[in-house]
């Protein structure tokens, strides 16, 4: 028998009617002969104001503490679903992370999974039973819990379409599918069909709603991700062994334009120019499980440098603690931070052999009078730091500079 | 080190200010150079919430999905303390029911504790840390989440406090310790400086706020347990060995009056007299894991007999749909109900060698135009099972006419 893993989010299932509406989509599709596994994120806002919550105790509320109270919400969600797909007579159980067999390492609110052990989900498959897991959690060798960080949920589906060799991984959402830009900044933005995995990672990574490392693991094991909406029947889009990783002449060279405003910068300024000062700097920060990205450092000619990088806002008080703790040993006087900016990315795997992307990029920019802050490529993306008030309009520009709007 | 258990209900953890006061208890108490377990239960109403929420899905939820979902209140709750005990400087645990070794068996929604694993709650004392255990809940061989039953986190702090061999276990809660009757119904009644665990244990099972297993078990592992206010300083109850494992003449005679408003009763009709029928008609509520209070069984000229008995209400659809099954093999032509009951029961060692103190109990009942519609005995407990509206006056008949009142 065919399976397919499906994952639903917070929207699909904020209230009992729409948990209900779910129950009959996946019962229709149990009933035409396919086995499923079912990920649920937790209801409506229920993390943020779990999250709230935790403020209201503590200003710096311990990861630990925090990721189990968190795993709370998607354990709510999972047995909600399950108790519908009952009531609507499907042999239904669900799962919390750890039952599920979901195996991290132990980096609170943003753990990896290491190793998923099937053999409950296949107990419970060979029972006919269809499976409901708690998204965004697992559990630890010393049985602590774990949660996966913002968007983990995708990450659970895809790690588990992998690990039980589905068909393919199905993500509902608010959402109809993955676009050339946010519809909600660009209205001519136009709906991807396919999309290959690479670009698909850069689109997620740079500000698309989808957990990059989901893409990440897709690609890995091959598992197709199909996207689309929980609210409607229009297609959504494939991402999977798709042009990109193909190339041919004339595909559309850009697929999307997406930015991000999560972003903060830190600055560390007058560094004395010396190898091992970049591993200082960046090592603690890797070791408390912060993700660096974009990185910019220039040498100037008395020997000293200004080394920038960007973090996501929740880690910028954590990585300036970081910081903090090494700016002696580097020989640098102090240390700047911005919270006002934002990314702003194109994204295609046509750029990698034509030139000219870039400079055309800098030039709508230019003359849309918004200042670039700092810039990062790689072989299939352009980004640039600008204003966080500017990168609407940015994206706006990009759009209609790269031609992206939907045919009429 | 000295080591207590305390545990504390949900109004002394209802919103954040009563979680940083209680934390700030905890902390004094740490500080004096005594080693803490915490037990909390779920925050104000939230299980009740919870129960609701379910309910808006099905109107009969799978008892195990049903407890995965109510675990997660107390998980909530112990993961806030935590929070709040750190924030004020101490270095504390939260640890599920699984973390903390609570094995269970597998009646979800009244699990028993068949063990605890210590290995991880002596490992945390070892390193110093304050551990908050989330009440309520356990796991099962199979990993499965069990619930405990209402009020049981009294449970799980009693049994922790055996399992580590505490000194003590205090329970904290909205009242100030054991009275001789509810002093919401009445206001003469007297708040008891100790009582002992077979005088608690019919106080607890007949109405008392604490869930009689957790009584059981101090008992059985003589844990001294004091009850007391979260929210005053005024001295509580002590249960323990106590007066009335130890006869002496002239003590106290009745100890208390309790009611209980949670009691259905079951009849079935005109059962065939013969051997067996008791066990066939109990050996299937037995099995579903539902408790049978007073039974009574009156037999009659014709040799049928008619054979009522309560369960809470709660398990009134259940243990319905269980006789209904042997309604046939019994030869009973049908059954009846009715939640409209109450019971109301005078408690004291002091009447197991005394007689008369029935016989004064139901004319303090006729007296004031209460009929008594079944009985039952202990040897330190008399109950009658009256009109639910007529249940609040007789506990104010029977403190005034066995002379309960407070001093003046």
């Amino acid at each position: 028998m065919p399976l397919v893993v499906h994952k639903y989010g917070g929207t699909s299932v904020a209230d009992a009617a729409k948990i209900l509406s779910v129950a009959r989509g996946i019962g229709k599709v149990r009933d035409s002969g396919v086995e499923v596994v079912t990920v649920v994120s937790a209801m409506g806002n229920t993390t943020d104001d779990l999250v709230r919550l935790a403020e209201t105790i503590s200003p710096d509320p311990d990861p630990r503490e925090m990721d189990l109270l968190l795993s709370t919400g998607e354990l709510v969600a999972c047995t909600l679903m399950t108790m519908a797909l009952r009531s609507l007579g499907y042999d239904a159980i669900s799962l919390s992370g750890s039952q599920a067999g979901i195996h991290t390492d132990t980096v609170y609110g943003k753990a990896r999974i290491d190793r998923i052990d099937t053999a409950r989900l296949k107990k419970e498959l060979a029972k006919g039973r269809v499976i409901v897991v708690a998204g965004f959690q697992g559990i630890t060798a010393d049985q602590d819990i774990t949660t996966l960080g913002r968007g983990g949920s995708d990450t659970t589906a895809v790690a588990l379409a992998a690990a039980l060799g589905a068909e393919r991984c199905e993500i509902y959402t608010d959402v109809e599918g993955i676009y050339s830009a946010d519809p909600k900044l660009v209205p001519g933005a136009r709906k991807l069909a396919e999309i290959g995995y690479r670009e698909m990672l850069e689109l997620a990574s740079y500000g698309a709603k989808m957990h990059p490392r989901s893409i990440e693991l897709g690609r890995y094991y091959n598992v197709p991700i199909y996207v689309s909406s929980s609210f409607s029947d229009a297609s959504g889009t494939l991402i999977h062994q798709g042009p990109d990783e193909q190339p041919m002449e004339n595909r559309v060279k850009i697929a999307g334009i997406t930015c991000d405003t999560n972003v903060a910068k830190i600055t560390v300024r007058s560094v004395s120019d010396r190898p091992g000062i970049a591993a200082a700097l960046f090592e603690p920060l890797a070791d408390a499980g912060m993700s660096v990205d974009t990185i910019v450092q220039n040498t100037s000619l008395d020997r000293t440098t200004d080394i920038s990088f960007t973090v996501s806002r929740g880690d910028l008080p954590g990585a300036l603690r970081q910081v903090e703790k090494v700016l002696e040993t580097i020989g640098a006087p102090d240390v700047a931070s911005d919270s006002t900016l934002a990314s702003v990315s194109i994204i295609g795997s046509g750029m990698q052999n034509t030139p000219g992307y870039a400079a055309r990029m800098f030039r709508i920019l230019a003359e849309g009078n918004i200042n670039i802050d700092m810039i990062t490529t790689s072989e299939i993306r352009i980004s640039c730091i600008v204003k966080e008030e500017q990168v609407e309009e940015a994206v706006r520009l990009l759009h209609r500079g790269f031609e992206l709007e939907e045919a009429q």
